[in-house]
């Protein structure tokens, strides 16, 4: 095979084979199709689309380049959730130890921030001790005892992805259907699931902005994964605001106690009950969404689920007397608290812009190297729709700098837009997709 | 400036500025933009074009990248002809001494051949001695002697175009009419011209399958000559069929010399005048093509063009006994003559297989390292629309290996396509766009 004619296949909207797709990968991965090739094959990929057989292969292909979790062992449903992504989004805290707490194994790979989003990974590892980077026996293991587990992407899991995404993070190559379903499909199958919730946010703070490109991702992953034989729900969910009123890595744990003990009920709660009513239903639990959400409620109010949180935390490492009493945690220098100097209705909010002030006050990367402050971030006050008084309180910032803080008021107060009169709230779940 | 947000807006089909394009080419050039960064923009441009502006900052971006001849010193005007490529298309070495030898200055930078397609360079080269590697300084030398230079693309000249060459050539990004465009023009304007004759090729044989490609690609071309304020005219014409009998090095310049001795009056024949009519008239030696027309027929027949291809080829090195005494020229340790086992009238002929024969025989390379063999090449006795008896001679091939020709001659049998009735003969020049 000619790795050019195959680039001016995809080129000129020729479907690409199995057989080729397997030349192309196994090309690239092993280092004979050099990284010129290969980008202008993604490019043209992106531009011209792939069909659903050549999005399995290729997540299949990718999926083969490592290893594949055998949980055969474990007689229960093996059930993950994947959510493509967006700012204040911690529902893996928190339904992975409502569903293990039910009986469902919840063997979680998360990532870490990405752009202005932030990463499961890196608000685990804001709890001192937490260990992300167990090896593919330790993740088996800790998974058996306690039926959740959640650590970051081994050298073992889908190689071929980590070489793939970092050619395309640099060449314009990321916002693909097929590439992001192969890049998603191939992780979380390596996981040795039975089935999969999506959580494909929309809106302002997502990657996909509108209701249209999260159907379109949506329909892909559940093509792909039921080429694979695995039970799919696919959510679309709102994300033209923060989701819960708590942004940073050890802000968005604190939240995540304080949904998980039932003290708070906010679109945060409802969204967590949602996703784990359907991981508990394809973890067969229940028999519909909603009593699945019955059940996620019942395990908050028994204390079963934030008891599982507990000892996921201390097995994996972490300090649990952080979790038990959370004001023992180290504080933030400063803690500004914006006010407003309007009156009026919360009415849109730049959500990316809120990501980014985030981000500046610590709470995430701007580069590869950056060091995160776990310690940072926002505490929101006002959501869309909520009146504000003049002078009341929007929002609180935490950073150990004063010129962090600056930077992210002027961003905070630009990202908040005010209407006069009471606006519209935006749906919280858009779609179901089964 | 970032590399990947202008990726981005290419591939989201927004227009690149000037300052943007020079910013890529310079940051490619320069090595600080990596081949995977600019073959993925390649992709992008491929995918989704160019506008003229677009085209012309390429363009200038590529010229500029090297040195521009300075003719100032000469008072005449400098016209060149570009050819897009063909099998048997030697109108280069016709039409550059019928110019010249009428007044108007030919300072030519030609190629080499390019997958079935000859080249002008390697046809010189088959005269021994003849010289295609001047500098810049010689170039300008022999042009002011004799009114004509024929050489190959020097380091000098437009050197971003012969790296992103070699990535397009790589990466299934050739075929883009942008790309094209740039690469031919920043070559072309280099060299110093006022006026620039067009001969784009369609058929069977050409790069440009369809009119309609031919007319894009012309209309690009024409649009970015204007804006460097360059005179142009553009003729489509016919390869679907080679152009003359002659194909192979030696053999090409071979009937050259019959077509300036007036001794041949085939379609190559047609063709050469119609080119040369326009160079003369961009040379302002005429009022229309057709009086130009009749000066290069003149040229012909009063020995003028005749006496200046002598000249040219002396100035450059080239033993002019051999252009003198062709029958003086080495032979083919085989010729083999290949008569018709039909009955019939030529109808079509797959003119890219022919063109692969003749490599097949040596004419060409089919890698980067062949040694082509000036001898060797195709005589072809039949064209489309001439009866054929059976046992009639159809061609002659000529190789040193009878290995060679027992595969060359198979190709062309499956190339030649009979007819039971006399088919209508395709119009030799299907377009002229000024």
């Amino acid at each position: 095979m000619n790795t050019v004619e195959l680039i001016r296949k995809k080129r000129d909207k020729l479907p690409l084979t199995e057989k080729e797709i397997k030349f192309l990968i196994g090309g690239f991965t092993s280092g004979k199709i050099p990284d010129y090739q290969f980008s202008a094959l993604l490019m043209a990929i992106l531009l011209n689309g792939m069909g659903n057989k050549e999005t399995a292969a290729l997540t299949e292909t990718m999926l083969n380049s490592g290893k594949v979790v055998n949980f055969s062992s474990i007689k229960g449903l093996k059930v993950d959730k994947h959510s493509t992504g967006g700012v204040g989004d911690k529902t893996s805290l928190i339904i992975a130890p409502i569903a293990a707490s039910a009986g469902v194994y919840v063997p979680m790979i998360s990532g870490r921030g990405l752009g202005h989003t932030g990463g499961t990974l890196d608000k685990l590892e804001s709890i001192p001790g937490f260990k992300t980077d167990l090896t593919l026996s330790e993740y088996k293991k800790v998974m058996c005892k306690c039926g959740a587990v959640l650590i970051g992407q081994t050298k073992e899991i889908a190689p071929a992805d980590k070489l793939i995404y970092s050619l395309r993070d640099v060449t314009a190559t990321v916002e693909s259907t097929p590439l992001i379903t192969a890049s998603i499909m191939s992780k979380k199958l390596a996981e040795g699931i039975d089935g999969l919730v999506l959580d494909i946010k929309t809106g302002s703070g997502a990657f996909m902005k509108t209701i249209k490109d999260a159907s379109e991702l949506s329909r892909s992953l559940i093509n792909t994964a039921k080429s694979f034989n695995k039970k799919v729900i696919a959510f679309i969910t709102d994300m033209n605001q923060p989701l819960g009123n708590y942004i940073g890595n050890w802000l968005e744990v604190y939240e995540s106690i304080k949904i998980l003990k039932g003290e708070s009920k906010n679109d945060l709660y409802n969204v967590c009950l949602k996703l784990a009513g359907a991981m508990l239903l394809l973890g067969k639990k229940t028999q519909t969404i909603s009593s699945g959400e019955k059940l996620a409620k019942q395990q908050i109010e028994n204390g079963e689920a934030f008891k599982k949180f507990l000892e996921i935390i201390e097995l994996q490492g972490g300090k649990i007397n952080y979790i038990n009493s959370p004001y023992k945690y180290p504080k933030s220098k400063y803690a500004k608290k914006v006010r407003s100097i309007k009156k009026g209705f919360i009415g849109e909010m730049d959500t990316y812009k809120i990501g980014m002030a985030s981000l500046e006050l610590g709470a995430g990367r701007k580069t590869i190297d950056d060091v995160i402050d776990y310690k940072a971030g926002i505490i929101l006050n006002k959501k869309i729709g909520d009146s504000v008084e003049h002078g009341e309180l929007l929002c609180e910032l935490r950073a150990d700098s004063r010129a962090k803080i600056k930077v992210a008021e002027k961003m905070i107060l630009d990202a908040m837009h005010f209407s006069k009169t009471k606006p519209s709230k935006h749906k919280l779940i858009k779609k179901i997709i089964v």
